[in-house]
């Protein structure tokens, strides 16, 4: 069998299973590897590889590709509440590279960095044939502040950080990690799980859920489209959002929609038991079928 | 103007120049980032990516590639004198890679892993034409026994771990993370400078000089060469060694020799004033001629 066929979730699970029996993996299943630091911190270690013909494209701006390598990885620390601290880049570069381009993708490495006090502690420099940007992230939380996947309770309510859909027509390159909201978050809330929308909000709300053992009801008019999206299932299925999907008891879920920052958060929906699975209704409260999909390396 | 035009240390200064002008970079000319982390203990962060056709072919036993991808970044824990504890993984895969070689790549890491007791946290999977593996790897270390680039002394003797050359015949996948023999002497002496020989003796220990601002004479006659080595310019300038390369005190190597782990380390040489240069000198104190070269990706 060839690794298509096995699909991307199959591989993780092939990996999860190995590295159990091998009595060398921890939890491998969240945003970040939670580490131990000291008595108030856990130390965040996280990292994401962008390959050329697959995350982006030749045509694309390589000051942006550079900003989104980096930004990837911030966004899954903010997915955990914390606060981003040093960084690796590796580079894969093809020798024929104009310099020109490779100080762009650098320079949109060393922007992203600056806007979050990122500090760059090293990397390594590969030839290649196409561009390969690994970065690997290292961040802090406090112990009472971090937020994972596994914890959404019944009653919960889901919200998004903002609009979704139309990654694919340059938001994906353009997107900005939720680091500020996801600190208001955990400064003023308690969190109960958190992720953000990498493979779409139907397929990551599914990890939410598959963790915390949960069902949920989305509602589908409650669901904030971005005006670059083709249509509402694009927001539901289409990956790289960045965006924060979080769930909040239902007294804190009211704080929220009452505070300031409520313009930035849109209640999306409800968890409920397992049993129910997932499911969308319109505003006639008719259940709309959903696709389990989103996006899959392979 | 071309990567290749600039070289691969011409790349790595351009970066460093745009990191120092954002203020956003921190040393990064080590084989560790080297990060505080509590009273005692400093924390160590590197990363490696192996790209086939580059660092590996095509013919090579994936079991062996997956075991130098995460053995590089051992190699860099030891040459800070550290003790590794968590990796993560990211892989480009061919989408019709069968699952069989998929596996092995995999058990390689893992039974790397579990030999240094290092636990894989997570990682990442992405689809690619050729096979890629990033590693980055966290490790400790305790403050008094870090060991950096930089700190070699006039008098120091230079002493190599073992044997040099022949890695192309093998040896490059095959190689042992020299952790347990950093480990023995950074508990028991007092070791001026360290550093693993990725890129060939000959520029491993430039790297050294020139961070401490010092010259080095060699002696040819000392240097330990491999006997799957095709020659002594092998042993000099062949990169992926990964032995250690360190710098003690007259009286610290004296103890080092005359111990009953003298026959793993060899003594070749001694750091000298900065003015002097790099000499190698052969059985009739005649200076050879040295090229000031060894592996570079462009």
């Amino acid at each position: 069998m060839r690794l298509k066929g096995l699909g991307e979730f199959g591989v993780i699970e092939m990996i999860r299973r190995m590295l159990d029996s091998a009595g060398t993996g921890l939890d491998i299943g969240d945003d970040c590897a939670v580490l131990p630091f000291n008595r108030r911190n856990l130390l965040l270690f996280t990292c994401d590889m962008l390959i050329e013909n697959e995350d982006f494209t030749p045509q694309d701006r390589l000051y942006l590709v550079g900003r989104k390598s980096l930004g990837c990885c911030l966004s899954d620390i903010a997915a955990c509440g914390g606060v981003p601290c040093y960084a690796q880049v590796c580079l894969g570069l093809p020798s024929d590279m104009p310099v020109s381009k490779m100080r762009s993708l650098y320079r949109g490495i060393v922007s992203q960095a600056k806007e979050f006090k990122v500090k760059i502690v090293g990397g390594d420099i590969s030839k290649s044939d196409r561009v390969v940007i690994d970065v690997s992230l290292i961040g802090m939380v406090e112990k009472g502040k971090l937020v994972l996947r596994g914890g959404a309770r019944e009653g919960d309510i889901i919200f998004v950080s903002n609009k979704l859909g139309g990654s694919i027509y340059g938001r994906h390159l353009r997107f900005k990690p939720r680091i500020k909201e996801s600190r208001y978050l955990v400064n003023n809330y308690k969190v109960n799980s958190m992720i953000d929308i990498s493979d779409g909000l139907i397929q990551d709300l599914g990890h939410i859920l598959h963790r915390s053992n949960k069902g949920a009801v989305l509602f589908k008019e409650l669901i904030p489209v971005c005006a670059q999206a083709d249509s509402l299932q694009d927001a539901l299925y289409m990956g790289e959002d960045f965006e924060l999907l979080f769930t909040l008891s239902g007294p804190e879920a009211k704080r929220l929609v009452r505070s300031s920052y409520a313009d930035i958060f849109a209640p999306i929906g409800e968890i409920v038991a397992h049993t129910h699975g997932l499911v969308l209704l319109d505003e006639h409260a008719r259940r709309l079928r959903l696709k389990r999909s989103g996006f899959r390396h392979f």
